[in-house]
């Protein structure tokens, strides 16, 4: 069993003992469907017959549409829709060829997909330093070793806003990747699912502008529409040959494993990519509260003095307690993430994952926390979620009325990092273990 | 692109031409939602949130309450929910060990599948003597063969009631390949999509019943409710020990690939195995109406001599043209199935599928005829439907009502059979070109 279903059931078991738990354990969209997806997916109940395996053409026309306003040279004829993003990353890596390399920490399921695609897997480690970021000479670093070892790496995994970090690849650490992936021959996979949950200081940007006829991108509306249930993907493929070619491999995995997504869910998906400006201003307000809620729990975590990136997008932050290994390791017995993860839970009833669930070396100590199920407008309406937007509260008031829960999560944090006593001065920021 | 593709494009091309083409290429069913799984959808639209990647707990329930009835040990703990049943027949193959074994002809998917998940394929010849079954005998031998070539033999696939044939393997044939697949070691994935799509001389039963311990069995609300583009399907894991492993293996794969079915699918999915009696006498009445529709142009391809097994269940016949095989040669320059489905759609507008497509040898003169796309009842309510299979109607005027193309299909069969001139006593039964 995966430590997320571990600590998921844990929370569950704690729960019906009568613990009140915080769950920053899952990276799930908790906000109110907005009504006129509702609608259109209401509107179309009947459409019961299969869809075609890349997607509905007014559908495919959409995302197209969508990308272009951010840069990118998307063309429906190279839009395949999907059951998720996922499924259409498993569809790339197993068209594609050559090995994956993606930088540590990760989702992990990036690797789960790679082995069963038949291909090895060479993980790059980030440090806080670099935002979590894999920089050129890290990437040139990881791809002779990978070659010296016999690998063939041939495709590098971008993941921006990412899982677990929250940190944005800035636009011109992008632009001197893409440089990079084209002198070695690499394919690109972005992974730009919370691309529109961007909410900091650094803006996304996509890969792809620098390297189109080499980019795949993926995204959908699991996250900045909350709506990860509904299983609706999209990728878009290269310019070029590569994107054709992509495209008759890509559907030829749809056609053998998924089909296609739900026909209801791709014509509400329709309404989601069409530019409504109610939606996008939801999408905004969406990412607005988000941001204010992240924000209000990293300057938490500031004020104590555990590292951790800014966070810019996603739900996540990624703070490291190795200021207080010496003290975990002595009061708690506590040398790994997985541990730290099961004594917070333990004793403060926060539901959190260790770096470990994400590639970091067990013995760092970084942890993710999501936010995003502590929100507690999940009753209310997307009215209320924008106008709670376009009020423009003050942090403290913002995460008050958005996310209260927040304020105790800081609360139990601080007592916890305060029993443990003066942070060490040493181990280099960033946690790394030699 | 796949045959199947290429005839759907030139259908296309020539109604767009204004030509008026018989669809007998796809089989989807196209009778109208039920009104309850409608609602049931529409209520549920809100479901936003992740389902478990088993599928929720409520829809296993009633998916193993729903198998129960027919025979099976099914429980909930073993049952998954994916995205339409071919997701779970990729996830089966990519979690068992051994390479697949299936008879021929057989749904193409199958082989693209296995490819994916790395496993090389054994398909045993079957002929219409037998109905297009595979046979304990046909199996032993094909298993032999496959591990004189040096494969490894382990998944043995069986599909019924079947597609591209239409027809159902006898209980007593089940029971007998239970014997040999125990006997062998083999694991058996038993598709069974089209089970309550059944309606003729022969009864569907499972091969789960006789062999439990190491049969998955798959289905979905895709054939027998209608429901292709909404993409729902189950399988019930075998009892034992290795339905606990397949489990865990198989919801790797789902968690890697899909994550689970559309929320607010499943949620009408626990409506259709929920054995509302309404929705079980609209499932009885489209197989009624399927039965005769089929049925009389299976009447029709009897009485113009072509060599066609019995329909039992799903939406297909598949006749046989070798007697024609001179005729077709020297007239038209036809010599394979595909030549003779491009014949078909260029002089009559019928639209078919070859038998190569289904990997019959390229020289057998099969052709699968599917007439679900033909019903005039697309836009009539369940109702209509419920009372058309309930006043019991003489199959002419049925067919009138229901399907009035199928008539002109006949009759169009009828014109190019009798511009070939007559049968050729020789060629065998069966079309097997030596």
């Amino acid at each position: 069993m995966s430590s997320t279903l571990a600590i998921h059931e844990k929370v569950n078991r704690l729960r019906r003992e009568g613990r009140r738990v915080f769950h920053l354990g899952f990276g799930e969209g908790r906000f109110p469907v907005h009504p006129k997806l509702l609608a259109a997916l209401r509107d179309n109940a009947d459409a019961r017959g299969y869809a075609p395996v890349a997607g509905l053409a007014e559908l495919r026309e959409q995302v197209a549409e969508y990308y272009r306003r951010f840069g990118l040279q998307a063309d429906a004829s190279r839009v395949i829709v999907g059951s998720g993003s996922k499924s259409l990353l498993f569809a790339a890596l197993a068209a594609l060829r050559g090995d994956l390399v993606l930088a540590r920490p990760c989702w992990v399921t990036y690797e789960a997909q790679a082995r069963l695609a038949g291909k090895s897997v060479t993980a790059i480690p980030t440090s806080l330093d670099e935002g979590y970021c894999l920089t050129p000479d890290a990437l040139r670093d990881g791809l002779r070793r990978a070659r010296e070892a016999g690998g063939n790496p041939g495709i590098l995994l971008l993941n921006s806003p990412g899982n677990p970090t929250g940190t944005i690849y800035p636009d011109e650490l992008l632009s001197e990747l893409a440089v990079v992936a084209r002198e070695e021959g690499l394919r690109v996979l972005s992974d730009e699912i919370y691309a529109l949950c961007a909410h900091g200081e650094v803006a996304h940007r996509s890969i792809a502008r620098h390297y189109p006829e080499g980019t795949i991108v993926t995204g959908g509306l699991s996250k900045h529409l909350s709506l990860g249930g509904w299983r609706l993907g999209v990728a878009v493929l290269p310019t070029g040959e590569l994107g054709r070619l992509l495209m008759d491999h890509m559907t030829a995995v749809a056609s053998s494993v998924w089909t296609t997504a739900s026909a209801p869910v791709q014509h509400a998906a329709v309404v989601a990519y069409g530019g409504d400006p109610d939606v996008e201003s939801y999408i905004e307000a969406c990412a607005a509260i988000q941001a204010g809620v992240t924000g209000y729990l990293y300057r938490q975590l500031e004020s104590l003095g555990i590292p951790c990136p800014e966070p810019c997008g996603g739900f996540y932050l990624y703070p490291d307690f190795a200021p207080w290994r010496r003290a975990l390791v002595e009061r708690h017995g506590v040398g790994t993430s997985a541990e730290l993860a099961e004594l917070l839970l333990e004793r403060e009833s926060l539901a959190v994952l260790p770096g470990s669930e994400f590639g970091a070396e067990p013995a760092e100590l970084c942890l993710r926390l999501s936010t995003s199920c502590l929100h507690g407008l999940a009753d209310a309406t997307a009215a209320d979620v924008l106008s709670l937007a376009a009020e423009r509260l003050p942090p403290e008031r913002l995460v008050a009325r958005a996310c209260p829960q927040v304020v105790e999560v800081a609360a139990l944090l601080g007592e916890f990092i305060a029993a443990l006593g003066v942070a060490e001065p040493a181990p280099a920021v960033g946690g790394r273990v030699s």
